[in-house]
């Protein structure tokens, strides 16, 4: 088979080596002096020996889960699941470390650019965010055509897809456990750090006497690019394995054009993000960062829409049956609904606005206040998100319906590829983040003069925003993956029980069975959120009471004559972060097995589809309310209602911690874990209809 | 028709004699000194203003529904379904109004008697929370019973029962404005005093230098009184309306006794209810109240099985074509889930058990990891009862379809009988908790000495435990109610559709439509929760500038010179609090209707179906969070930690205060919210299915 689907190697191709010039770009940047060398090697060192620690309790689990699919699934299935899973399994490790190791390598050149201009800085933190964004991107899309084709590809096209399902489980598996042992990291060490360093012992943020401060820095690698990394590489590939065996069910009509569609437009996108992501630059010396970083988003996302024009055009026709123009309307749903997610993300998130300034006046009465405020906002935040993706839901399906009949549920899988097609570059975006913030961290520490601390303020503050963007396209692009690998579930159901594709499978949740499996579904995620902050909360216990000892028993820290044993405290958080994921975890991989074995198919899909829809919202919740506590106390800092140090500042400070752990440990393990169900219960649907 | 249902009226009379009986008891007892009648009496006025206000803003609100029903349904069955809202929502006012009354009227004689002795103090309390409890569950079965019999009654038991769906329809509407009125006026009232008399003033709490002292105690009543009375009136009523609706299916079986079962089995519960409550009294003179109240449950619970024994023998044999002892094992089930309930509610919100002393130690690293401690055991706490709710329900169905073929619905209705055969027990020992709460404060404020102060300190003690345990109590009846009509619904949509009843109408909730409306469910009761928490924030604000105000502008009262404004603070609060409830009450009547007219039947039943998991789960978070909260601050108050005035003390304080609206308005407020849902969907299927 030719023709577009020659796409997908064209951009890997160029993908590959638009991302080795970037690399060559970041290294051969100047890396510092002595000092900031020396905390960056820190940074570094801590980071990669928790990854490899991670790694290999993951490994083993992962290890485990393949053997039992394996012995499981009746052969030739069985060994072809476990190996898809092994090989997801990797990449999605794989997509981690390099985010990870990008970051790490970045962080200190932008620092030291930072003692230069802003505009250096700002390049070469988003570039290295890119070389993240492009390598995750490609990764799945190289990967998931790879194993497509691997396994028979277009020799048996109606049969493939559902035996790479196990790709998207294992990078599932591999990404719920790196987000959480990597979330439950960075928050551990970052309220272990803040409490003592911030609050007892009063010195500010990012100071070299605070025991934990290199901890936290190791944290926002390990947590928010290892992390997401692994997360949003799974988000690409379970979108386009979802809709690849939505595509089965149109194969009369489209032949293997339906399935292959969702992968040629990934590479579109790719390739849009490419042009995006070398156009960014900023106009003036003072321009504001993300005035750039909005105008690259802009040119990925017309770019990639007329892509897709052309795409669905060529791909979607059906032989004159089908008008291709519904399902491009279908795609540009997918692309405004992307847009609306960021802007409603901003609008709860940004303290130019309402939410946060409500957060921010309530702090004036205390620290309670400012929690109900916080909770109420972010409680809030989900009502437009979830409107605008029922309408996009809703609208899809319709457009979908008028391409051709019966073609709904293909319209929402086409809106989904619209939605991710600016997927690589929102993920620079996301990686951005951390590296500025590490930057800044690094400048602190090392005693750089005051005008290279004002660049990465600047640059930090920005950075705040596209970590709270990102977290809000992850929450969308994974409901919509849900979505369709749950409509897969069904289709696989139906194949199971030898039901014709036509034949109505209804998930009826009027029957106690269905009704009880959905409401398991919820409480579900209640429960997963309760053990991800009481991990966090448990991990920075023991971070208090190690920077405590390290105040008390080393005389001269807080003079600055003795140097803190950093080390101790990587050690002590690792050790701690790596204990408290292993449960949580496994709860998530246990619970729909027994629900699907013993209440059975149906039950499955009703715990499935209300697992995600209260697993979206209380990821919004987590996401936005953490978000609007730390710019509410932002606000305060840039010198409102009282500034640094007054009693609102001291409350918001508050919220600004209980936040920590809702934003960047349970929500976005949240994006995760409902992936994960979807894939699982796909996976184990034969064990379900028993 | 004579037989069981006699029973009725005869429970009927027996309660309104006891009820009698009751008042007499408490009037006679002597009220104290002036002092303690003077702050009484500002309490009951305020109270009773705070009452007709609102209840003239609902009637406003009522009689537009009532008057909007008649029109917009055919004759005649609109002015039936609007004459019987305009009932079930004067009954529900009613509820309100005689449990506040009640509560005034002990509080102060529960206070005289502290002076005496601790046995005829929590006598009165006790006797004064059952006159509620009588009054509430009479008044449910008799207007139930009442207009099922002007109706038609048993001429024409399959149309009747939907005629009167209204009357549940009435009586929801008005407990969800009182709950949500009273609620925000107690804890505006309650946070806003603590806030600025305990925080910025260092006053203790009830002190009379605190201006906001009787708005704070006015709002217990106005809160926990009238607002449960009217919602736990309304389960009843709509527990009942749902199981007749259900029995209605089976009338080929069982005749008029399926349909007038419920009936029969809530009169059989107010009897042993009347006996447990008139069988409570200490053994010793220093005999914690809480056994003396756990005895009388236990005796309500053994009578009430062992008239429900009798009831389903002889009303549920069909003839001998039906095994009864399976639907009294259903009957039992939910008996044994309403004791579980109780049960985990005291695990997770007293300090004896793991979830507060969690909560408590991590108060002792500042009021952040108090607030995730908390969280955490709010979320965690939804398990147990989800878990237990599922295994009742599938329990209960399986019991019901072994008695049988096709019994199995009717089976849950059954155990729903079961839970809440003790409910009159049960809302008399939830009035208790506010009666005792004020008996507390005008002991406090009248300067009565050190032992009438201890002992109402214990007494208050116990009034927090059972307040908790009714609210789990109304949670599970919420949840049950709410499985009843939802399966009602159902029917009624087949009856339209002319349909068969035993044809299958599944809610496919893999349709988007459907979907959708799932996903706008669950979003509703976070939308809810949201602004519930951020009126209370707002009204507070406003208590807390009126209280430093007067702080500032009158001279000598914090040297207890000066008599404060009580009466402005209670004004303040009346107004701000009835102008935040009519927003989201609005809501949550509105955005139903839109939803089942635009997305129809189908999508409304999953509306209300993930509505209702959603709420039931939030509320739990909510109340069980917050009573943690409040508990794990008693503990440190009983000396651990550092005890009263310490740091961890202080960080408790503001898990106490963030619990506030979480227990006290948006949780209680959730159970209400769940079933309106329920009967707007069922009152108006006619709409939807068009």
């Amino acid at each position: 088979m030719g023709g577009p689907i020659l796409l997908v190697p064209v951009a890997g191709m160029v993908a590959v080596l638009v991302s080795a010039y970037l690399i060559w770009y970041v290294v051969r940047q100047p890396s510092g002096d002595e000092r900031m060398q020396a905390i960056a090697g820190a940074i570094r060192e801590g980071a990669l020996a928790f990854l490899s620690r991670q790694y290999r309790t993951i490994a083993g689990l992962a290890i485990a889960v393949a053997a039992l699919l394996a012995v499981a699934i009746r052969p030739p299935e069985g060994w072809h699941t476990g190996i898809a899973f092994l090989t997801g399994a990797l990449a999605s490790a794989l997509s981690g470390y390099i985010g990870m190791y990008t970051a790490v390598t970045a962080n200190l050149r932008t620092a030291a650019a930072a003692r230069r201009s802003l505009n250096e800085a700002l390049r070469i933190a988003f570039r290295g965010g890119a070389i993240t964004g492009l390598a995750v991107t490609t990764l799945s899309l190289l990967g998931v055509t790879g194993i497509f084709y691997a396994y028979g590809g277009a020799a048996r096209p109606q049969e493939t897809p559902l035996l790479i399902v196990g790709f998207g489980f294992g990078a599932s598996f591999v990404a719920l456990f790196a987000q959480l042992g990597g979330g439950i990291y960075t928050k551990a060490a970052d309220v272990g750090a803040d409490l003592v360093g911030k609050v007892e012992a009063g010195i500010p943020e990012d100071d070299p006497r605070n025991p934990a401060v290199i901890a936290d820095l190791v944290g926002d690698n390990v947590g928010d690019c290892a992390g997401r990394g692994a997360d949003l590489f799974e988000s690409t590939a379970a979108e386009n394995i979802g809709a690849m065996i939505l595509g089965i069910a149109l194969f009369p009509v489209f032949g293997v054009s339906g399935i292959l569609f969702p992968l040629v437009a990934r590479a579109v996108g790719l390739l849009a993000s490419i042009v995006g992501i070398m156009s960014v630059r900023v106009r003036r010396d003072d321009e504001p960062p993300m005035a750039a970083l909005n105008r690259g988003f802009l040119v990925t996302a017309v770019l990639a829409a007329v892509g897709l024009f052309f795409v669905t055009r060529s791909m979607l026709s059906g032989g004159g049956r089908v008008n291709p123009l519904y399902f491009f309307g279908a795609a540009l749903v997918g692309v405004v609904t992307s847009y609306v997610f960021l802007w409603t993300t901003q609008y709860y998130t940004e303290y130019r606005y309402r939410p946060v300034k409500e957060i921010a006046q309530a702090s004036v009465t205390g620290p309670a206040t400012n929690i109900m405020a916080g909770v109420s906002v972010g409680f809030e935040s989900v009502a437009i998100p979830t409107v605008v993706m029922s309408a996009a839901i809703l609208a899809a399906y319709g457009l979908g319906d008028l391409a051709m009949p019966g073609g709904g549920l293909y319209g929402t899988a086409v809106a989904t590829m619209g939605m991710l097609s600016t997927v690589a570059y929102v993920l620079a975006m996301d990686t951005y983040g951390p590296i500025v913030d590490n930057a800044g961290g690094i400048v602190e520490m090392s005693g750089a003069p005051e005008e290279a601390r004002r660049r990465t303020e600047l640059l930090d503050a920005s950075g705040n925003t596209t970590k709270a963007l990102t977290k809000g396209y992850a929450v969308g692009s994974a409901a919509l993956a849900a979505f369709l690998l749950f409509s897969a579930y069904i289709d696989e159901v139906k194949h199971l029980l030898g039901m014709a594709p036509e034949q109505p499978y209804p998930i009826d949740i009027a029957q106690p069975r269905v009704f009880v499996g959905a409401f398991l579904g919820a409480m579900l995620v209640l429960l997963f959120t309760s053990t991800a902050i009481r991990a966090v909360g448990r991990a920075a216990q023991v971070v208090i009471q190690e920077v405590r000892r390290q105040f008390r028993e080393i005389p001269g820290i807080m003079e600055g004559k003795a140097r803190p044993e950093y080390g101790r405290c990587v050690d002590i958080v690792t050790v701690g972060a790596l204990k408290q994921m292993v449960l949580p975890g496994l709860v998530v991989v246990v619970v729909p097995v027994l629900v699907g074995a013993i209440l059975k198919a149906e039950a499955a899909a009703a715990f499935l589809m209300i697992a995600t829809i209260a697993g979206v919202l209380i990821a919004l919740f987590l996401n936005n309310g953490g978000a609007a506590w730390d710019n509410a106390k932002k606000f305060i800092e840039a010198g409102n209602l009282g500034g640094k140090g007054s009693e609102p500042h001291k409350a918001a400070v508050v919220g600004d911690t209980v936040g920590d752990p809702f934003k960047d440990t349970a929500g976005p393990s949240l994006h995760v874990l409902v992936k994960l169900l979807s894939t699982i219960t796909l996976v184990l649907a034969w064990l379900f209809v028993r």
